[in-house]
Parts: C-alpha cells; sequence; structure tokens
C-alpha cells in the first residue's frame, strides 16, 4: 500500500516549526510494517495544498494531511479537500453541539469564526478529536482513501493513536499484535553491543532488535509482532532471557528510568545514604541525584572540591598524597572517598577526580578519571580514560560513577 | 523565484530522523527574502528521487536536494540527476586528487567505493565541501537550476552558507547586505521584552526583531539589511541602542557565551575566587561554572548541602537559625553565604536553599528560593518565587544566582 503525508503550514515551509508530526505518523506506521513513500511540507494557501493533494491522489492508495483545520482565515484544508473531491462542504449539527459544548467547559463564548470547524465535505466521515476543537475526517475515490487532520503535535497524535493508523492498518489487512521493551544501557558501544547480539536474527527471527544512541546511553527496543498477541509475548520473552545473558550487565533500566533514579530506587530499599565527592565533574553527578524528587531521603552531600586545598580542608586528603600521586591519582581518588564518608556519615561514599581537558600533561592526559567508593566493608577503586571533550569526558564519568553504586547494591542485596 | 527543497533518504520517511535540515535551508534563504514553496521527503531509492525531481524540474525555477550524495550503493542521488538532466556521469580527476588527500589526513587508505564520489553529471559545476567527502553540484536547464549538497546536517549547513544560498541570492537577483547581532537575556518573559519594545518596529522599520525562547534564556536578534553595508551596520547600531536602553538590563551575552561564561571572564578579569553553597540546586550551578574550560582559575569548591546537618557541619549554619526560620529562610541562606565564603577564602560566596518541588508546604511552597551573596564588603539576600516544576525550578534558580553574581562583578568594576 503506497501511502503519502502531507504536512500544511506556512511556518513549515519557512523553516520557523520543525516536522515532526510526519516523523512521529511514520514511526507509528512503521510499527505495522506500513512505509511511507513520500512526505510532502507546503505552505497555507489553498492553491498549495490542492497541487499536493492532486498529485499525492493520482499516486498514493492513502494521504494522510495535516494541519489547516483550524478556525482562522490561513486554514484552508478542508476547503482544498472539498475541490480535490468535488464535493460541497455542509455544516454538521453535532459538530456545532460538540463546539458550543468545549467552549462552556472554557467558559466561553464560541467565537462565529470556529463555525468552519463544524464544515465537512458531503461524504465524509468525521473522526473524533478527544483534545481540541479540530475534528478530523475521511475522504474516499476508486483508488484513494484520504485522512484529514489538525497539526497540533499532541491533537494529531492521540488522533493517530486512536484513529488514523488503526484505519490503514485494516485498509492494508493487517492483523499483528505487538509486545515490546526498551533497555537501556551503559558502558558499552553501540557496534560491541551489536557485536555480542550478532547472532541474534538468526535465533530471533520474528524478533526485531533496534539501536538509538542518545549519548552516553545506548537504547536497545526489541519488538516482537504476532497475530496472536500472547505468541508475541512470549517470543519477546525468550529474546529479552538472551538478551539477558549476552549483554545483561550492561542493561540499567528497562522502565525509561534514568541511572540516578535507579540508584535512588536501589539506595533507600536498603536505606542506604549517599555522600559525594566531585571534582573534574564540578557537581555535574550531584545535580543529576538531586534532579530526581524524593533524593533527600538517601543524598546527604556532596563536596565539590576543585582545588587542592579544598580536596585537604574538605576531605582531609593529605596534601603530601597529592604532591606524591597529583590531585588526579588511584591515592587522591580513595582519600576522598573515605573522606567525604566519614565526614558525612554516609553508608557509601563516592568520588572522582580525572582531568576533563582540555587542558593535560603526559602523565595525566585529557579524560583520565580514577574514581573510589568507600563503604564500611572497605575501598574500590577503578580509572578510566574517557574519549571526547571536556563535555563528554564528564557526562561518561559520571554515568561511570552511578552505574558502580548500582552496581554495588545489586551485590549487596 | 519559486524554490523547491527535495531531502533524500529512507530514515526520513520511515520516521527515523527528524528532517532538521530543510528547515535550515529555509530559514537562511528566508534571510534575503526567498520563499520555500514546498518540501519533499523521499526514500533512497532512484526511482523516487527520478519522480520528485521531475516534478519539481518542472514547476520550480531553483531546487536543493539533500542527500544521497556519499558512497554507499543507497546512495543514488548523482545516479537520479544525471538521468532526469540526461548527461552522462564522468570522473573528475581533481575530485580524485581531494578524496586521495582526504584519506591520507585520516591515515586511511580510500575505500574504492569512494571513487563514486568523483563522479558528476558532465555539464555540472562542482561545489566545495570544505567538510567531508561528498561535494555537491549544480545541473541547471532553461527553467530551473538544481543544487546537489550532502545530508550530512554540518556539511550541508556549511555549503549552505559558503555556496547554495549566495548561489540561489545571485540568481533571483538580490544585492543586499547584512548586518546582525544575537542578544541573550535572562529574566523578563517574552512577552514582557516584546512589551517594553512594543515601538520598536515603528522606529526602527529597516532593522528586524526576532524572539528565540531557548528556556530560561530569550534570544533577541535584530537584524540590518541594506544594499550597503555601511547602511546596514549604521541602522543595526543604532537599533542596538535603543535596545541597550529599553532592556540593556536583562542583556548578558552578545557573542552567544553562557551566563556561566561571562561570569568566569568577570571573575578571572577581577583575580577574584568563588565559592558555592547548594541546597535544592544540588550541584547544577557547580556543574554550569565547572563545564567551561579554565574554570579552575576562578572556581575554589562547592558544598552540596542537601541534609540540615550538612549545612551546619560544612557551613556553619547555626542549629537554632533552622529552628526558627526553616532551612529555607533568609536567615539560613545569609549564613550559608558566610559560611562557605569564610571556610574556602574565596572573594564572592554563593548560596541558594530553596523548595525545588514537587513536595512543599503552605509556607514553603515549591519555587521559593532564597539566594545570599556574601562579600567582603557585605551580604546581599533576595527571594524568588519561581514558577514551574521541580526541573524549571531548579534551572531558574541556577541562572538567577549567576546573573546575581554577575551584576555585582559589573558594579565593582
Amino acid at each position: 500500500m503506497r501511502i503519502e503525508i502531507i504536512a500544511t503550514g506556512s511556518e513549515l515551509v519557512a523553516g520557523k516549526t520543525i516536522d515532526t508530526n510526519s516523523a512521529m505518523l511514520a514511526r507509528l506506521l512503521g510499527k505495522f510494517g506500513l512505509e511511507v513513500a513520500k512526505i510532502t511540507l507546503v505552505g497555507d494557501p489553498e492553491e498549495q495544498i490542492i497541487l499536493a493533494l492532486n498529485e499525492a491522489v493520482g499516486r498514493a492508495e492513502a494521504i494522510i494531511i495535516t494541519g489547516g483545520l483550524g478556525p482562522t482565515q490561513d486554514d484552508r484544508t478542508r476547503f482544498a479537500a472539498a475541490k480535490v473531491f468535488g464535493q460541497p462542504l455542509i455544516e454538521d449539527p453535532g459538530s456545532i453541539d460538540r463546539l458550543v459544548e468545549l467552549f462552556k467547559l472554557f467558559r466561553r463564548e464560541m467565537p462565529e469564526s470556529n463555525r468552519v470547524q463544524a464544515l465537512f465535505p458531503e461524504n465524509a466521515m468525521i473522526i473524533e478529536n478527544p483534545m481540541g476543537t479540530a475534528r478530523g475526517f475521511t475522504l474516499e475515490n476508486q483508488t484513494c482513501l484520504a485522512l484529514f487532520a489538525p497539526g497540533v503535535p499532541s491533537e494529531l497524535e492521540a488522533m493517530a493513536e486512536a484513529s488514523l493508523v488503526p484505519m490503514l492498518v485494516e485498509k492494508a489487512g493487517i492483523t499483528e499484535t505487538i509486545a515490546s521493551v526498551t533497555l537501556l544501557t551503559f558502558g558499552h558501544t553501540e557496534s560491541g553491543l551489536a557485536d555480542d547480539l550478532k547472532d541474534f536474527e538468526k535465533k530471533y527471527p520474528k524478533v526485531e532488535l533496534a539501536y538509538s544512541a542518545k549519548f552516553p546511553v545506548i537504547e536497545i527496543r526489541i519488538t516482537a509482532r504476532d497475530p496472536e498477541l500472547s505468541v508475541a509475548e512470549k517470543n519477546l520473552s525468550q529474546a529479552r532471557a538472551y538478551l539477558d545473558e549476552k549483554i545483561g550487565g550492561y542493561v540499567f533500566s528497562q522502565d525509561g528510568k534514568t541511572l540516578a533514579a535507579v540508584v535512588q530506587d536501589l539506595m533507600i530499599a536498603r536505606h542506604w545514604t549517599l555522600a559525594l565527592a566531585e571534582s573534574c565533574t564540578g557537581g555535574m553527578i550531584a545535580s543529576a541525584i538531586t534532579d530526581i524528587p524524593g533524593s533527600s531521603e538517601h543524598f546527604i552531600e556532596c563536596a565539590v572540591t576543585y582545588s587542592n586545598d579544598a580536596k585537604e580542608r574538605r576531605l582531609g586528603v593529605k596534601k603530601q598524597t597529592m604532591i606524591d600521586h597529583g590531585a588526579v591519582s588511584k591515592e587522591t581518588a580513595i582519600e576522598m572517598a573515605i573522606g567525604i564518608r566519614e565526614a558525612s556519615g554516609a553508608d557509601i561514599g563516592l568520588a572522582v577526580t580525572g582531568v576533563a581537558g582540555p587542558g593535560e600533561s603526559e602523565a595525566k592526559p585529557a579524560g583520565l578519571v580514577h574514581m573510589a567508593l568507600s563503604h564500611r566493608a572497605g575501598q574500590i577503586h577503578w580509572e578510566n580514560r574517557f574519549p571526547g571533550d571536556r563535555r563528554r569526558v564528564r557526562v561518561l564519568t559520571a554515568h561511570s560513577a552511578l552505574n558502580r553504586i548500582r552496581k554495588f547494591c545489586l551485590k549487596s542485596s
């Protein structure tokens, strides 16, 4: 089935607004194996919409047209539709009643201009809009089904999920159900994950695997389709077990939670408290933790000790340690972690010290980071040489630190 | 002049990638008064590109086609172009030499597949690509000029500014020059700024004013156009003086620098040092400051004192102060600011304590923030009731704090 999308709006062709609607529609359709052949963006004027619509109607079996269904003079899509399909516009009494009701809810009189939103081509089928005044409609000729929908993203998305996509799925004769899950991973590259999972396609031909890199997190989405939902779910769970076996160590979340939120849940479940000592990340880890509502339940404090003097004064790092090994060293990181844990009385003290760049030296190159976790059971130290610029080094360091706390919690469950 | 854009890429029509290239091109063209009539997105296959190109060539006087100039089997744009314009593809020796040179720079042998990037239609004029291997080209017939360019956004944008837009501006016979400046503001709403500047259009009809909200910063771009550059610059500078008079107090940057970077420049110029005490922002201010290379020159430390105990232990806030007035109070903020300045020996101690939400009480509603700045000359206190969710409250607080340091520096110059 050849599907085309036409997005109308002068702000789109002027580049003032990015058209995200069409991509959203294409992704929703893609979940059912339906492909969009062409997306066209045109301005508001009626003749531009007519031209684009005439071309598409002659070529496609299904068209979605978005935008231009509002109450203003600029909104010309219903007029263009009436002309292309050769039907007069008729006022729909039910739609008038609904508009009056909606405005009552807003405690406003319905402006006369909104009456136009109750006009539909004679043989149109009206599509419900649960989120706004602009109802959509369908028109059909021998070869083509055209769906007209509003351009407001939230209204369009609700209408797409409830009506537009199901209509096209039905027209295409698709009867699939879908089961899917998205896993968030940290600590491995996309190509590394793909390598570990290179046999996946062969083993699970009915389950689709897709990667999406959102630095420094890589999302893995697996999707199973089948006419029977129970079969789709069984295929998904088998594939999921294989993923756990192969790359489970990198997965930190399967419900969209950030690493900081996962750490918070684990800490609170253990009635543990956390204190941080940050140097090169400069407060970024503390900021990520305190971004989560309820963080005061487990987070006590962070000492952002940027200067050596502050490391000594706040954390009790020995001057001699920094002279002998440098501020970026295993020894300093461990003394920082012990220092913040003892000063705060927290269960876990975590410290990072590194060279974020661009400044560096031969002995201490940009990207070198020493980290330590202190717990009453003892200290853990690890170091990394992270690639990238200052911003990337800091973000990777923060994620590495949080991930280590997560793993430490899991081992102590 | 009717201009159309064709963006090629199967990831675009599948909704996996949002096409931001076309909007970028439309905005750049719009600066010269050139309007895009239509934007078309098609997949990779050659026949789809040919179809879209044939339609556009018959209608438009100028077309920009992006994408499909890479070295892989999927990259079919040059082949489609050759067919639509009826010209054979010829290998360009200069382009081969350039590819070999580029790969030498990467310390790699040129893969055989890249040779295709030196193939151009016989009468094409090559367009330089300063940022990658995919050179563009132009083709022309009696009615239409077609410009072919790569789809990688950074490469396309550089090529658009250097070549594509100037070519279309020349074709359209436009001889304007442009002078413009972008001011970054904080502390006033977009509608508030617009209100303060409501006479601008009348006073400076030849200067264009545009707002762009990038929470919590609002950018104001003013642009003057004239055939003579000196006239454009004079008009711009007069409009700029008017802006300084009306809203100058909100402008913190005119060269794109962040608030934290502006503060850093001011602090270093005064040989001053800074220490922070953060509660509700939880390290966000410190993180913004240490995001700027060279921050160690002025930034000593930050105490993220989330618990009351930490405020007492790290900053010497009196227990009785927090009992009498609460942790979120003028009195606590001032003691925090003094405490961090004295402990660190910094010239400026800055403290914030507030209710980020969603938790709140009647006396201390979400969004209430007390801030204080301590300097040897004395203490400044201010409070705000910021609107919005946790994230917005924290971001507004961090900006308010940095902006106060900026203003304090400027008064002490």
